[in-house]
This record gives C-alpha cells, structure tokens and sequence, in this order.
C-alpha cells in the first residue's frame, strides 16, 4: 500500500489510477449497480429478483444494460421477464432470452461483444429437476464467454449412462455436477475422471435431507475430491467454473 | 383375544400356552437377561456392554450361556472380554471367541447346535473403518445360523473394484452395505442389483456430517431403493439380513 | 470383468451380451425413461410426480406404458390424474386407476401380465394420517406381484387393537409398519414378531419433530430389530418389501 | 400487591411479613445456599455438584445441614462424596448416604423430621441404563416425603413384563417412566393407566438420536397424553411428581 | 397375567371381563372411534381436525357423540365447524359450541352428564398468540370435569401483573403456563409458587428459535421446577392436568 | 477515498498519514500482534490462548507488554500462566495477575497508565457457573479503564434477590447480565431497567439445550430489549460494554 | 426491599409511589396495552402486528394513542395500515405515516412531544434485502429521540464503498449494521471503527442458512468485538441503540 | 461403450485397454492400497491416519512408497510418525519429513521424480489455527507438483493487512482461503480479485457455530463467487487446486 501511496505522493501515479488499484475496482459505480463487477472480480453483476419489485428488476436491467452493455438477471418469474420485455427500449429488445426453467433472463445492447474464452465447462445432471440451477450455471458460464457443454440425464441409479459419457466428461476443461437426493453424482464422477469438478446440491427430494441437505453433506463428505456450492447455487458453481475457465484461456493465448 | 380366552375358559386351551400365545412369548424369563428373545422375535439376546460395568457383563453372559447354551456380547473392550473369559466356567471357555475390531464376544454350551439356515447374507465395505459394524452385522447373522459373504475393500472412489464384485453380489439373498463419508456406496449398489440392499452408515468422516449424518441422510434419500438403520448399528442390519435368511430358509424347505 | 472382455476379444460373447453384463442393465432404453430399471433391479420404474409439468408427467406415463407395458405414476394430484386419462391412448384407458389418497396412478397395457408371486407383505397404519404412503408401499407391492394384506387402525394408544392382530401380522412375510408422531407402532411390533419389519415414519404430528423426525428418530434407535426408510417413504419401503417378496417366491418354486 | 402494602401503611402487617409476601418467600437466606426454596416453591434445595469444586460442595452441604436439618446434593463421584464425609461435623456422619449409580448424596441433622406424606409415586425402568436418573427422581421424591414404589426392569421390546405390572401401575398417584433408545415405555403405559405419566428420557442410545433426542422427541410427540423433563433430569421429574404428591397429600387430609 | 388366565380357566372370571382386564380397555370400541379412551386412560378421545377431510370430521363427531355422549374435536376451521353444525343431528345441535381462536368444538347428547371434579385448573397467558393453545387446554380440562380458572395478560415484561396475581396462583392445584417467545414465565412463576407447574410452549416468535424452539428449550432448561409439553400442545397438557385434578378430587372424597 | 488520495498527491498529506486513514489504523505492526488494535477499534488486543502452545502464549505476551506495555491473554491455564510469569521480564513480573476461575492473564510495564473512564459496566450473575465469563467480561472492561460494579447471585429462581439490587442496576450505565440454563435473567432484568443490556449466554446446563443453546435462543427471542453475544463470550459482552463506556466518558467530558 | 417497606410502614412513603418502585414501574397500566413500558425500560410499547387481527390491532393503536399520546405498529401489512387509518379518530390522522417496506406506522396526538436526544445512530446496510428491519430499527431510534443516520448500498462484495463511509461510520454514537448472507459485513466494519457495533443479521439468502442462520452464526462468531439481535429483529437493534443514546444525552447534559 | 466393445471384439484393442478404458483406471492395484488413484483421477492417493493402528499406517506407507515410489499420510501423530520412520526401509528413510502442524508425513523413493507443474497456488490464513489444515493443503499442492505460495496472518479483523497482500493475491492461479470463526476472509477476498477462490473453512471458534459450522456457512452462503470444501478439509481444497494447476501446466505447454 505504502508503493502506491508514494507513487501517487511522487505525481507517478494518477489519483484515479491509485484508487482503484487500493481497493481493487474500476470506477464506474452507478447508483447501486456494481457495474465494475466484472473488471474486479471477473464475474459479470447480475440482478437477483427474488424479494426485489418488479419495479426495482426493471430499474436494474435497464441501468445494467446501458452501463455495461449488458444485463444478466436470475431468478425472474415469468411475468417478471414479460414486464422487464415491455419496458426495454427498442434497441434492446431483440436480444432479450428468458428461459422459464431457470429463471434467467439475458440481454444485451446492440454493440456488445463477449470475449469468447478457448476453454470448456461441461454441465451434468441427472433429470429434470436438476434443471433450473444447472441453467443458472449454463448462463454465466456462457456469458463469461466459455464454451458450455450438457451432459444430461446421467444418473447414479442407472450408471450405465454414467459410462457412456466418460469420454466426454475427459474433455472438458472443468466440470459442474448437479445432483439431488443423496447427492452421489459428483462423488462417482470425481473418482472417475482428473477434471476438476464442482458440486452443485440440488433440492429436490422429500423427507429429512430432501430440501438438499443431504446432497450438500455427502459433497462436504465426499470420498473423491471436489469443491461444492450452496444448495442450488448454479450461479455460483458457473461463476467459479468461468473464472478458471478465464485462466485456462489466459495460459492458452499466453505465447500468442 | 377372545378366541383364545374362550379355549381357555372350554378348557381347551392350558394356561401356560394362552399366556405364551397372548403376549408372544414362551416363559422362560430368567432375572434381567431376556432368554425368550429368539423365540419370540426371532433375533437371540445379546449383552450390549456399553456403559454395563464388567461385573454385570460377566454376570450377563453366564445367564445368558446357562439358558439358552449361547453368549452374544457386544461393544466391549478386551479388558471385558478377558475378564469374561476369567471367570466362565471351564467347559464353556474353550468356545469363546472374540472380534477385538467390533468388539463382539460369542461363547456357547458344548452341546448348543445352531440351526444352519440355507441363505446367504452378502456384507459390503469399502475399508478399514467400515470393519467394527460390518463385523457386528456379520457375527449376529452368522449366530442366526446364515452364510455370512464378505465383499471387502469396494468403495465408490474405486469404482472397479465394484463392477467386478457384482457376480458375487447378486448371487447371495440379501446384502449389508456399510459406508461411511458420503455414504453413496449402497445407493450404486442397490441400482445395479435385485438383490434386497440394507444401508449400513458408518461414523468415519470428519468436519460437517463426519459423525454418520451425511451417510445416514444419504442412504435415506437414496435414489434407488434400500432400507436403512442408524449410524453404526451393525447389529441391527444383521438382525434383520437374518431375519430374511430365516423366511428363505423356511420358504426353501416348505414342501421338503 | 477381464473374463468378459477375454470372451468379447474371443467371439465367445457378442458386444451387446457383454454391455449389458458390464453394466448391469438390459438396452431397451428409451429417451429419460429408465425401462430397463425393473430388468436390473427388480423394482418396477415409476414417475414421480412432484416438481414435474402435468405435459411432462402425460408423457413419461405414455412411454412408461409403450415401452414396458405398465404405467406408475406417484405423488400426484387428482388433475395431473385427470390429464394423463385424457390423454392415453383409448386402449390403455380402461386400465388406469388413481388413488387421490396416496396419489398413485397405474396403467396397464391390454397384453400385460403381472407375475404373481408367492409371497405377502403385510400392511399397517394406525389411521388416516399414514393412508397416503401406506397406499403408496401396497401399490409399489401391488405392481410387483406379491399379495397385499392391510392391517389398519392398530395404534399404541389402543394396545388391545394390535394384539387382537398379532396371528395376521405373524402370518406375512414381511411387515411395513407406518408411524407419525412418536413412530412407537414398529418398535414394539418388532418385539412380539419373528417377521421382517420395515418402518415407514409418517409427519403427521405438529409442534416439535411432528414433520416425522421423532417417528423416524424412534425408528432409528428403536429397542427391538427393525430397519426404516424416509419420512413418507412409502414406495422405497413397499419396493424394498417387494424385492424380498421376489426372493422368497424364487426360494419356493426352487425345486419347481 | 396495593392491598399488601396498604396494609403495611396501616401498621396491619408487619414488615417482615409484607416482605415475604410479596416476593413470595421467607427470609432465612444464608449466603449463596437458598434455604428457604422449600417453603417458597416446595422443593428442598439441592446442591448440583457439576462444575463445583470438591470445596464448594462441601461447604454447601454443611451450609445446608445447618440451615435447613438437610443436605441433598446431587451428580457427585465417589471422592466428592467421601470428601463430603470427612468433613462432615460428626453429629451429621451417621445420616449420611451416597448411591453410585445416581450420583446423590443425602444428609440429616439429628432432629430433622421429614414430613410423611400420604401418597406414592411410581417409578418406571427398563434396565440399567434408566438407573441414574431414575434413583435421583427416587431420592428427591422420598425426602419431599411421598413413598417411592420402583418397578425396575420393564421395557418394550419384552412387552409382557409391562402387562404383568399393569395393576402396580395403576395403583399409584402419579408415575415417572424412565426410557432412553426410541423412548416408547411412557407412551405405551400412559395408553393402559389413568395415573398422570412424567415421562423421563435417557440418554442411553448410540448413533443419530442416541443422546436422548429419540427419546425427548418421542416423548413430546406422543400419541398418549403425558408430560415431559428434559434428558437425564431425574431431580425434575422427582420434583414435580413429589409437588403433585404433597397436593393429594393435602386432599386426603382436608377433613381431618 | 397368570392369575387372571387361571381365573378363567377356574370360571372365576367371565372371557369378557378378563379381556378388559387383560389388556386394559373397557370393550365398546365403535369403528375408528377409540370410545374406551376415557375408561382406559382418563382423557376422554377427542377428534384431531388438522389433515382429516370435513367428511371424516363430521362423521367421527357422530360416532362421538353417538357413543358416547359428547364430542371433542380440535383444529377445526371456520368451516369444519359450519359443517359438522349442518350435518348434526338436531337434538345434538342446541349443545354444539365453537371456539374460533383455539379451533375446539365441543357437542353434547342431552342427556350426558359430565362428572364434576373437586379441583381447579390455572391456566396463565401472556398475550393473544397464547390463546389459541391456552384454550385447547381449557376445553379438555373443563370437559374432564375440572374449574378452569384463567390468569391471562401476564409477562415477564411486565412483572407487576405476576405479582398482582400470586395469590391468585397459589389458589389453584395445578397451573398450566403457555408462554412464546424466550418461554420464561413459567420458570419465574414456578419459583414463586408451591403449586405444580406444567410449562406450555407457544410458537409466536420469529427469526432463529421463533417457532417455539426457544420456549421449549427454556423451560427444558428452567432452573425452577417444572414439566413440558410439546409446542402448542394445549390440549396434552389439560389432559395431564386433568388427570391430576382426577386424582385429586378423589382424594378429597376418599373417606366421603 | 479520492480526497485523502488528492491531499496525498498535493503534498498536503503525509505518505504514513494517508496510509493510517485509508485503512484506517496506526501503524506500529509487530509481527503477528496487531498492537495498533486499541487504537483503530478502540479494544486492546488480546491474546487468546485456546489451541496455542505455551511456548506461543509467552511469546506473544511478551511482545505485547513491550509494543503496547500492557498484556491481556485469556483462556489460559494455571500452567500457561505460571510458564508465562517465570519468563517474563522482571521488571513486568509484578504486575501480572492470573485468575484461574476465568483464565484471564495480566500485565503491564512499570509506566503503563491506564485511562479511568467516568463510566461504570455492571456485570450480573446468578452463581458459580457464571463467574468464568463474567470475570473475562470484568477484566476487559477494567483494562478499557471502566469501573466494575459486580452484581453476583442474582437467580430468577429466588427472584427476591433481584429485586433487592434494582437500585443498584439502576445506577450503572451498561449492564452485562450472564445466565446459563433457560436464561432468562436478562430477560426479566431488562423488563425493570433503563439501561442498555448485553446479555450472556453461558454454558451450564445439561440434556437438551444445556450446552448454552437455550439460554442463547432464550436472549435471541427475548420479549424485552436486549442484544446478545455468543455462548460464554465475556470477552466480547466487556469490550462492547467498554465502547460504551468510552463514548460515555467522552460525552461527560466533552465540554471539559 | 425492605428499605421501601419500612419507609410505606413509617409513612414516609406512599403507597402508590412503594408499588411504582418495587415493581419498577408507573401505574397507567390500560388494559392489555403496556403504557408504561417507556417509564420502565426506556423503550416505548409498539404493537406487534403479526398474528393480530386488523380489529385487534386498530385497538391497540388506539389504546396507545389515548393513553401515551403516540402509537408504534410494526409488521403491519399495507390492508392494516389503511384500516388503522380508517378507523382514527380524525385529530391523530394527519400524524399517521405507514413505510411499506418495513411495516412500520406511527401516530401522534396533536400535542404529543418527542423528546430530542443529543445522540446520533447510524444504520448500515448493503441492499434493498436489508430496507425492512432497517426500517423498523430508524423507526423506533428516531421514536426514541435520537438522530437516525442511514448509510445504505455498502457492502463487503463491493468493499470500496464502505471505506468511503468510514468517516461517516466513525462519527456517530452507535452503529447498527444489517447484512443477510454470509453477514460480514458487522465483521469487517467492527474492525475499523471503535464505535459500538450492533449486528444485524437478515433472512435475505437461499440454500443452507439462508433463513439468516449464516449471518446471525457469523456475527454471533466474529472476529471483531459486537453484539447480535435476532434475525430480521430491528426494532430490537434500533431499541437498543436508543437506549445507549439516551445515555449519551444524559451524559452530555449532566453538567447543563 | 458400445465402440470400445465392438474394438475389442475387431481385435483393434486390446482387453487390458479396454478394462482400463471402461472403468477408468490403470490396471496396478496393490492390496488394499489405491496406487492407480493418481493416473485415473489426477490425486495421488494418500492414507488417511485417523481410526487406522500405526501397524497399519506403517504397513499402508510401504506398499505405497514400492508401488508408486511415493507416500503421503494425513492426520498423524507424531508417534504414528516415528513408528513409520524407524520401519521404513533405509533407502527411504532419508527422504521422509512430517509437520508436525498439519499432521502430514511424505517420504520418496530416491528414484521417485515429481512432475513440476508451471502453475501456482495461492494459500491464505489468517492465523495459528488455521495452520493446520493450511498446511494439509500445502502439502497435497506441493506433492501434485504446483508452486505453493503462503500468505499468512491476513485476518480481517485487521483489513489493512489484506490489502498490502492484494498483489500477491492476484498474481498466484488459484486461492486456497482458510477461515475460522465467522469465515468472512475468502468473501472479502474474491471481492477483490478475479482468481478462482476455494473457501477453507476452520474450526477454531467456541460457543455456537465455533466448530466450523459459521465459518462453512458463511462460505456457502457467500455474496461474492467461491466454492467450499467440508471444515479442516485441507486436503481436498488442495486436491481441487492442484487438479485446476494441472489443467493451466497443460493449457501452456499445449503448442509445446
């Protein structure tokens, strides 16, 4: 801290340029959306609806897509996207996709353009209930610009389906597995294969544990090696998936 | 009820056989120690030594072996077992044997026959720790007069070890499968078999759920179909896995 | 699994034969429906209702009934009922029966033919709260060929009830025991037969632990020999008595 | 409260009295000992000898001796207890008494007088693992004066030795039933007896629920009507039983 | 057991007689209906609304009255109770009463005459969120025979209102104490009084223990005295104080 | 951010100066001590000794004395503390004073001046099992230079106590009151008083909730006003109250 | 206590003012409605409108308007609101102001005088999830007299603009800091400011600990010194910051 | 699967390939010892101290130092690593270091060579307790052949030093995070840089949630992007972080 304190004190260093090296951010704050996510962390902002208005998703999207050229928001009822749609301006609108499933609603301004990473996240699921995370997941990974690739219907129960996707599963460059229930997937998938794999519990049983408790600890537990996210945190699982994702195409490209 | 009542009032019925059938059990109780257990439910007494003083251990295990010409003793140090085989009588002392990894004691009269059972119990476990319940499990179905099959070393990390056990697996009539961390051993079993699959929790982890909670509520929201009992009740799987052996048994040798 | 591969590389076994053998299953597997599940593990595959699309539900119920002959479908509501009938084909249409208790719906192709076996799995509940997963377990029973006997209203608070059906419970095979609130009906069952009993805990109960933690708790650390599933688990509990149902079926036409 | 204090302005009662009135107690209080719960709350206070110094134990005891006539002090070892003996005054030493397996120590000046009370208080076991908790409800039920009539040895699983003691049960004004594992005894008795049960749970179990959770859960969930004290609190559920005994006590002596 | 056996087999005693004894219950059991409970136990059967169809409702309120001369039915709606006011017959109807806040309905056949008991009930609230369980209590106390006294609008937040009712409750036999929130009025009030206290715990809190697992755990943790029932669980404890109040109005009419 | 970083590059602010108010601490770092604690949060940093080895704990008690002339290392043994005071400096070894109740250590060097604060803490508790935690509270309090007003065998078991110290409850300015089982001391306390309390949950129970759960739930749904630290965290109960107890001293001093 | 009383027995102390001071309390007790809370602790009464009827809660704030000249109603839906508005008698209408987002109303007799505390609170919060507890704790601060000072859109994932606030942080009496989620940011604060904080933890998550068991786990484990409320309790947290601020204004007008 | 079938039956592959290729795995499996773990999953196997007799530790080291010329042993004791010193083989014995810490022992064949990857790790604590598992990590980082960079007594109790580290932060591949009691570091952290953070989370708190529980959910429930791995479990978060350096060794040495 001192260095910079001294650049600066030595006219070597902008103001501007020192502040956002001292705390990390660029510096384009407007009102209460975190625009300079991206350039800080390397994670796009994304609007969370749950407990917001409708008002208040509309607001945001729009801040968003004017700020940053682009808008990202997840956990949207339908009617929700329907009223985030009306109110966009024209140029926007085009590029506006929901997906009902997940909840996530994307757009992007006419001039946007997504770096694309040389890397691969490979998703798997089990059924259909693990369906509305991993396309959380799906989402940020492909707007973080890595190429994503679905493995679904793969299941503990019948692990025939397992094997015949072992090739795949090698190929990519990290993997995400959902799972529910007892959560075994990614324990199974990890013993197999030397990707690393991120666990994403999903809540889709009954019972004690079924509200995903039970998939989460025998993550935590498990007996092969993974990391895991909350309870059906598909954005999270895709964040963390993208960023590596942005560090494999960095040493990629580094000779380039 | 009445029924029975009426045969005894008509005489046709004695006293001792109405008491026996009204409440289920033959009558010969002695003090503490429960000697009509077998006959009654099916499952021999066992002395359970935790948190019993060597004294009443030692004390235990004579009524036992006095009425019934067998010991079972379970959860005991080996400062209990010696201290049992001490003071037992000289023509019991020869039988006694003892598991210092389950901590399970067995003696018998010298003229004690078990009855052999034509069934077979398959016990699965994926190692070391899994070894103290999986052997309780395997020392009360073995006294329950069953062939007891061990399938060591199969764990979920390994997976091969387990397709190439699967013959053996599906050949016995009923399987334990123990496990502990996350617990997914039993559930990839039970999807590949048609065999009945009793899960078997094991308390070996560490951290959140290490204590036989993520096992446990794994096995319970289980995606293919088994039954389970608490954390390290070895005993209680065999008891039942016996159980079954008994009705096979009987179904097997109905017509002979 | 060397062997296999040897007799592959041989010509002594075709790669098909040998597919199925390596993993367990037999091929006839049809888009997310699982066709082969009764082929590999005994249990009979159903649709489970909750969190599916009425659309969705229509469809695996058609393929269910296309591809093995027999449809099942749980946890469903009376208009996700009356959906599927609207939509079944006319043959399949007389057969289909729903349950709104239990929320199960079967149907059953014209040509079908269930396997009856020589087996029966007794049935019992202390009242209307544990009818829905009760109805569950007979169905699940019911569909894999063994002989349904109910036993209903037997509760701890009235004792005299379940004495006066002590001869019917001895007289199954296996026993499936509901319980809500203090879930005591098995443990002490368990204690007056020599019969297999599986515990189905119940949430019926209110206040603390009345979601069905302290009847399955009870279960878990219940006094006398007794394995337990999920709270409402009653297709796990009905299958796991239906796999044991198959065993003895098998042990008494053995010599057939 | 206006009319105690108007009365005081009044010179109608005395200050002492007023003061004892109000805060509902009399006013012998010596030290940190509160000699006077007796007469306010009708418990004799104990000294509860967990996390106490052997010093502060024995002093407590002699501060009770001498203030009250009476010294009750429980959870002790065997050295507090022989520690508590040398340095008793030796008009105390032959009074003394110490049971193990409760940890309860019991003391009385030569002139102490327990009040006889005519009632008794039932209490229930089932083996050794309830004797702890049950023999400190025995202790403090018999020096609040009511007759303790034990009956040892009954359990679920044996369900004959209950009905062989239904008319003991019966018999007496209120009952304590101790049971650890599933905790089922007290909801079972409390289905066959009009007598008020004050279940006890133990913590006697092993894995999930094996400290008393079972149990207490149980308890509170049962399907029979009865109260409930926390896990091993033998001295509550004496307490209480003997507050209810000094109650129909009281009633059978109005007219006299 | 034996005696009564030989009784009967002697003709000493009738079947019938020795049936009632035998397993404890009086014998006009009516379908589902336990009639007996109150012969057996003390409590008279009270219907359960909560998860019943108002068919059921209604039809056991019949069976009830019918049998045996009133009915109970507790957490009831608005519109259970409208209905079964429809459907009963008309000579039951004038009796018929409702209580919306504790959902309890209580109806009586003409010519049922209650049993009044010589004791007093005191059932002590804070606040409206006690009123719903508090009155579950006072309904079966009353309906059992017993004064009901009511003490309500005292907190610990208020202390004074304690005081001003001490006197009060030291009057009556037994106090049943509903609190929510942190649960410590009964631990003050048990401290004050010599009166057994029966502590009821009310979910009328929020955040982290607000679902009445903080008053529970309170007064499983009182420092005074004190017996607990599940939360909102009003109408076990008037039934445990009511039985109490049995014991006590025979023991004040003993030598009458 | 961006004025401090403009004084900076105008040579209005020191390069050290802008570095302390940026991150908003002075800058006398020792090694692993953060000696500058008091300064930038106003509590003197401490040294917790739980998991340290000795040889750690008298390294950094030696540092701290001599970067800030003042020690304070909490949860120590008597060991710990004898090992400390035979290495310590001669000139500190004076001052060092242990208490073995609440495991707290301290010293200072010989010109060490503690500021007396104009304010006083009041610290509340019912008995022995509080006094660990409450005397951590104590002497944190005392080293941020507040007086102590110790208020001890306040029970509402024997509420009379409490209120015979009202007055003096009264007269402090912040009130730390610590209770363990139920804990509901604070709750009744901060019902009487005007002044702000910080209750204390301690561990001193047993079965359910005795591990500080209860009285911690009891403070979090308290029906009075009152924040909460966590379960025997007098440590952090003293130094909010000193942060008081420093803003009040400054506002009776702040025309002086 | 005793003091009082000889001083009522001497006349040298009335009556009324005796009961005032021994209860610590005034006497303008109005029905159910706690009017005197203010005089006793320091902190007005509000009417808690969760689980009270619209009927019950227009009488209360009436009650409280009559009686204390103000009215504080929290959890209130807008429906309430507008039938509270309804129902006022007109001279109190204008007064009133309902915040949608917290709950909050408020009301004032037209000659109702709050008085100003010389104090300032600041109110930390990191989004839109926190506004409603926030809201509640600004509401009763600024009943209470003291200056409310709200910093909002701070938060740890974007932790510049909280070092942009530190001088405002450190500038007020007392802070209360809410964050939902992981709840850090109390944590991170503390660390920099030595004013009092107190945490607030929000139920603003999802998955495990989302119900702010996270926040509340974390704050109550902080690494830095602070005291907690409850989840989602800011009337709690606001109550107790005006307590301290009351302090504050004594202090600062002792000598005036 | 079909494919590899079909080329074993074409002779194009041979039957060891095929088993390799179809379970995944390298074909050298030494008793109960996993050698192939690292060549099928990317981990080298590592034998896991806790539950095992150093017998079998010792025994598990030399089969796994002949077989893959390398051992790593967690959660040792020093005796455990002792007793393995003095019974390795001498040309081993030179090779072997323990930390004492961490628990963690390596010993090498002189002939072993460990791959270097061209990537580094960063691993972050906040103080002594975290040590530990830090150190487990740093050795499984190390032994997968990554650079391991620490950044020690970073806390954010003293953000500042946070700071002065943020370039050391982002200039490492991926971030191993360890945090105790409330866990807020790895939040603060991922905040601040735009490296993939694995969250560590420390039982090294008292009180509620000290076990590990906060610090784990609050990781879980993170406001910025990380995944988790279960408390302590240093091991596998450095498993996951060596498994994603060997994904960046490849990316930049692919046009090698």
């Amino acid at each position: 801290m001192r260095d910079i304190l001294e650049a600066v004190a030595a006219g070597d260093l902008s103001v501007a340029a020192a502040e956002a090296e001292l705390a990390g951010y660029a510096t384009d704050d407007v009102g209460r959306f975190d625009a300079a996510r991206e350039t800080r962390s390397g994670v796009p902002e994304a609007v969370y609806g749950t407990g917001k208005t409708t008002e208040e998703i509309c607001g945001l999207v729009a801040t968003s897509l004017e700020t940053t050229g682009r808008a990202i928001a997840t956990r949207l009822s339908m009617a929700d996207a329907n009223a985030v749609r009306e109110r966009l301006r024209p140029e926007f609108e085009g590029s506006l996709s929901f997906d009902e499933r997940s909840g996530v609603l994307r757009a992007h301004a006419p001039d946007f353009e997504r770096r694309d990473l040389d890397a691969t996240v490979g998703i798997v699921t089990a059924g259909t209930a693990d369906g509305g995370p991993a396309g959380e997941a799906a989402a940020i990974v492909s707007e973080m610009g890595a190429t994503v690739k679905r493995i679904d219907d793969v299941g503990v129960a019948g692990i025939h389906r397992l094997f015949d996707n072992l090739a795949n599963m090698r190929a990519v460059d990290v993997l995400i597995v959902a799972a529910g229930r007892e959560g075994a997937l990614p324990t199974v998938i990890a013993g197999l294969v030397d990707v690393p794999v991120i666990a994403l519990p999903i809540a889709s049983g009954y019972g004690r544990g079924g509200d995903g408790e039970a998939a989460l600890l025998g993550m935590l537990q498990s007996c092969t090696m993974l990391t895991t996210v909350n309870v059906d945190a598909g954005f999270v699982a895709g964040a963390q998936a993208g960023l590596i994702a942005r560090r494999l195409h960095a040493a990629r490209n580094e000779s380039a």
